[in-house]
C-alpha cells in the first residue's frame, strides 16, 4: 500500500486494521465503531480473536489450503462401494445439518421417499413414507461422511458417485450425478419417471462413464475445468452451461475411444447435453475434496462448510470441528418457473453452498453476469456482490480468476470474524424446490446466509 | 432523452445531432466544431450527407436488414459445386480487395502456392509461384463471389465451404474449413503436413460433416450460436471458444446418430476439439450472408464491407455498390508466440472483419474479456473499445447482447459519416501472420481501420 504520509486518516472499526498504516508510519486515529449487526456483549471475543497471532496464522494456513487443493476425477462407482455406512443396512444420506423426520422439509421428504422406492426397499412412495417415519431406515448428512449432494442432496446405496480425490492432500470427497432440472429427486419429485431415470443412471451412464474414466490416461483435474468455465460466463454454482460443455467434451472423447455401442454413446451425449447442470455435482465433489481438508483446522476462523437441509441452515467453522451452527433456513427471492410463484418455495435447502465456501459459485457471481436470467437480478448485483464477499472472505483466489475484473481472484476463505465486524453475510445463489414433497424445482434465486449461527459460532470459539 | 427545459445546452459538432433537442424544446447553441480527422473541404458534404433524410432513411433500411437476418446452415460442400467461378479452370479467390502478383503480400502469395499444390496443379511451390507469376492461375476477391475467407482466405475449387443460407432474404455466403492455429495455409504456410491436413479436410471431414449436415431434421441458425457465445466470454472473431463448443457440440450429436464408422467420428471430434477457432469460419460465412443485404443498397452510408488483403485494406459503403475503397494495411500492435516479434508481423490481412461489420467481434469485445490474454490490452480497454464503437454505429444490435453491459445490444452498421464526424475508426482484433510466405501464424493483435478509405468513400458518394 502507497500512501501519502502527510495524510491523517480515520480508522473505523477493529483497531488491528490499522497494522498497514503502522508500517508505512501514516497517522491516523482509530474510531470505535460497531456496525449493528454485532451484539455488544461479542465484541470483546471479536476484539480478541482478531487480533491473536494464533488465529491470523491458522486463517492464513485455510487460506493456503483452499489454493492448494488439486481436484482430480479419480473414479465414478456406486455409492456403496465407496461412501461409508452405505454397504449394508437401509441408510439414507442428506444435504445440510442433521434433521428428524419430524422436522423434515416437503421435498427432502419426497427424495427420501423417492430413494426408497429407486432402492425397492418400498414398493411404494406410502410405503416408504411410513418405514422412514418409523426408523426403519435411517438417514445422517452426507457432510459426516466425505460426501455432499445438492438440493435435498439424497444419496443411497446405489447411485453413482463421483469421486475426486484431492491430490494435494490425499483425501477424496463424493457427489452424486445430477438427473437434470425440474422434476427430479433432488427437487422432492418422486414419479415413476424420475425413478426410471435413476435406474437408467445407475444401469448405463454410472457404469459406462466409470469404464471410460478408468480407461483415461491422465485423471481430470477438476479445478481447471472450474478455472476455465469462470472465463466462460459461469459461476459453477447455477450457471454451469460452460463448464458442462467442457466436461461433455472430455467425456465424449474418453466414450469415443473405449466404448462400442454407439447406442449408448449417443443417450449419454444427448443426457448430459441436455442439462446446463451436469457439472454442478462434480464440481461439488471437488469443493468439498477442498473444504475437508481445513476441517478441524484449530483456531481458524474461516468455513469449512455452509449447508441447509430445507428447515435449518448449518455453518460449520474451521477451528470449531465437525460441530453445526445452526439457524432457521432463509427464503430465496428469484425467478420462477412458469405456473409457481413464492407461495410455492421450501426455504433454502442442499449442499451446493460448498461451491461459496471455496470462492466460486454467489461468491464469483461477477463472472457470470447472464446468471441473471436464471436467478434474478441485474448484471451489476452480480458485480456487486462479488465485490462484498471480498470484504468478508481472506482474500483473492489463487486458482479462480474473473476475467471482468482484470483477472482477480474470486473471493475465498469466509472469515467469520469479518462477517460478524461488518454485518455483511454470505452471498447464496441456489435452485428453488417446491414446499411439498413430489413437485420439483419450481425457480432458482438468492439469498444471504443468517447472522445468529455466526453468533453462535463465535460464542464457541470464546469457550473453546 | 429526457431534458429539463430550464438547460442550456452547447451541441458541438454537426447540426442535426440537435434534433433530438429540438422535439424537447431545450434551448441550446450549435459550435460548429471538427475534430482534426476531417479534412475542412469535405465538411460540406458531410453535413449534406448526415442531414439528408434518404440518407437517413437508407441507414435505418440498412440496420433493420442487418438486425432481420436469419443465416442459417444448410450445406457443406466443395467449393467448385457452389461457389460462382470455381467449377472450371486454374481459378483462386482470396481475401480482401483486388490485388496483383506483384503487389501481394508474402503470406498470401504462400498460401496461393500451397493451394495450387495442394489442387495439384503444381508439383511443389515452386512450380507454384512460377504458375501464380505468369498467370497461369487467376484469381479475384471471395468478397466478389458470395464468399469469405479469414486470414489469406484462399479458396480453391476442391475445398469444402460452409454454405449458409439467410432465410429472411434468401442469399447465401459461403466460406472455408477453418483449419487451426499456427503452421496453416490461411497464414501462408505451405509445408507438406498443411497440404496433408487440407487433404483430410476434403477427403474425410467435409464429406463426413455434409452427410451429417443433410440428415438434420431442422438447419442450425448460426446467430443463435453466436448470441449464446457472446453470453460465454466469446467475440466471435478471435475468441471462439465456447461458440466452437457448441458446434461441437451440434455436430456430435449428428455424427452420433448419422455416422456408422466410430474411429471417422473420433478423428473428426478430436480435430474440432483441438482448434478453438473452427467456429470462425462458419460465423464469418453468417456474416457475410448478413452483410450483403446491404451491398448496393442506395443512399446508406453505412459499410457492407471491410477486408484486408495484407497490402490494402478496402472499405465497402452500402450506397456504393461494389466499389473498393482502399488504403495501405495496418501494422497490427498484439501478442507474439513464442520465437516471434513485431518485426516479422505482416501488415493487416484476411476477411475476418465482415464480423465487425454485423456487430460481434472487435465491437463486442466487453463480452469477452479474456481475449486480452490472445491480442493484449486490459478487460477494461475491451469495454472501451465496445463503447467507442458505440458512437461510430448506427443502433445497437438486437440479436447480439453483451450481458456484462446490461445485455445491451452490440454496436452495429459502422457510418461512415459518423467515422468522419468524430474521427473514431473502426477497431479490429486480428490473427497476425509472417510477412515471408511458408511460415504461418506469429501472434494476435488488434488496430484501427485508416482514415483516408473513409474519406475517399465520401468524396466518392458526393460525385454520386
Amino acid at each position: 500500500m502507497k500512501l501519502d504520509k502527510n495524510l491523517k486518516l480515520i480508522n473505523i472499526g477493529l483497531e488491528n486494521f490499522t497494522e498497514a498504516l503502522k508500517k508505512t508510519q501514516t497517522s491516523y486515529v482509530n474510531l470505535d465503531y460497531r456496525p449493528p449487526s454485532a451484539p455488544p456483549e461479542l465484541m470483546e471475543i471479536l476484539d480478541e480473536l482478531a487480533s491473536s497471532e494464533k488465529v491470523k496464522k491458522a486463517n492464513e494456513e485455510a487460506f493456503k489450503r483452499l489454493n492448494a487443493a488439486q481436484p482430480f476425477l479419480m473414479d465414478l462407482l456406486p455409492a456403496r462401494e465407496a461412501v461409508e455406512g452405505l454397504d449394508e443396512g437401509m441408510n439414507l444420506y442428506h444435504a445440510g445439518p442433521p434433521v428428524t423426520w419430524e422436522n423434515m422439509c416437503g421435498p427432502m421428504r419426497g427424495a427420501m421417499m423417492g430413494a426408497c422406492v429407486y432402492e425397492k426397499w418400498a414398493k411404494n412412495v406410502e410405503e416408504a413414507e411410513e418405514m422412514l417415519s418409523s426408523g426403519k431406515v435411517s438417514f445422517s448428512p452426507c457432510h459426516h461422511h466425505s460426501a455432499v449432494g445438492p438440493m435435498a442432496g439424497i444419496l443411497s446405496p446405489s447411485m453413482y458417485v463421483w469421486a475426486v480425490e484431492n491430490k494435494t492432500f490425499g483425501n477424496t470427497a463424493y457427489c452424486s450425478l445430477n438427473e437434470g432440472l425440474g422434476k427430479v429427486l433432488r427437487f422432492g419429485a418422486y414419479s415413476d419417471d424420475v425413478i426410471e431415470r435413476l435406474t437408467w443412471m445407475h444401469e448405463v451412464l454410472g457404469p459406462t462413464l466409470r469404464k471410460v474414466i478408468a480407461a483415461s490416461e491422465s485423471p481430470l483435474n477438476v479445478s481447471t475445468i472450474t478455472a476455465q468455465a469462470l472465463q466462460m460466463g459461469d459461476e459453477c454454482h447455477n450457471r454451469n452451461v460452460a463448464a458442462t460443455n467442457l466436461l461433455q467434451k472430455e467425456l465424449t472423447e474418453l466414450m469415443l475411444k473405449t466404448v462400442d455401442d454407439k447406442k449408448t454413446i449417443l443417450d449419454i451425449f444427448t443426457f448430459i447435453g441436455n442439462n446446463p447442470h451436469f457439472y454442478l455435482n462434480l464440481s461439488m465433489a471437488a469443493c468439498k475434496a477442498t473444504a475437508d481438508t481445513i476441517l478441524g483446522l484449530p483456531n481458524s476462523t474461516i468455513l469449512s462448510a455452509m449447508a441447509r437441509n430445507g428447515t435449518e441452515i448449518g455453518i460449520r467453522v474451521a477451528g470449531c470441528g465437525d460441530k453445526w451452527f445452526t439457524a432457521p433456513s432463509g427464503m430465496p427471492k428469484g425467478l420462477f418457473f412458469s405456473g409457481f410463484s413464492q407461495e410455492d418455495a421450501n426455504p433454502d435447502i442442499g449442499d451446493s453452498t460448498i461451491s461459496e465456501i471455496v470462492g466460486i459459485g454467489g461468491f464469483a457471481m461477477a463472472a457470470a453476469p447472464a446468471i441473471v436470467k436464471f436467478v434474478g437480478g441485474t448484471p451489476a448485483d452480480a458485480m456487486n456482490f462479488t465485490l462484498e464477499m471480498g470484504i468478508i472472505t481472506h482474500g483473492e483466489s489463487t486458482v479462480f480468476q474473473i476475467p471482468q475484473m482484470d483477472f482477480k481472484g474470486t473471493p475465498t476463505g469466509v472469515d467469520i470474524l469479518k462477517v460478524l465486524e461488518t454485518g455483511i453475510f454470505p452471498f447464496i445463489n441456489t435452485g428453488i424446490a417446491h414446499k411439498e414433497p413430489g413437485i420439483g424445482q419450481v425457480g432458482a434465486g438468492i439469498l444471504r446466509a443468517p447472522e445468529s449461527s455466526f453468533i453462535d459460532a463465535l460464542e464457541y470459539m470464546e469457550v473453546k
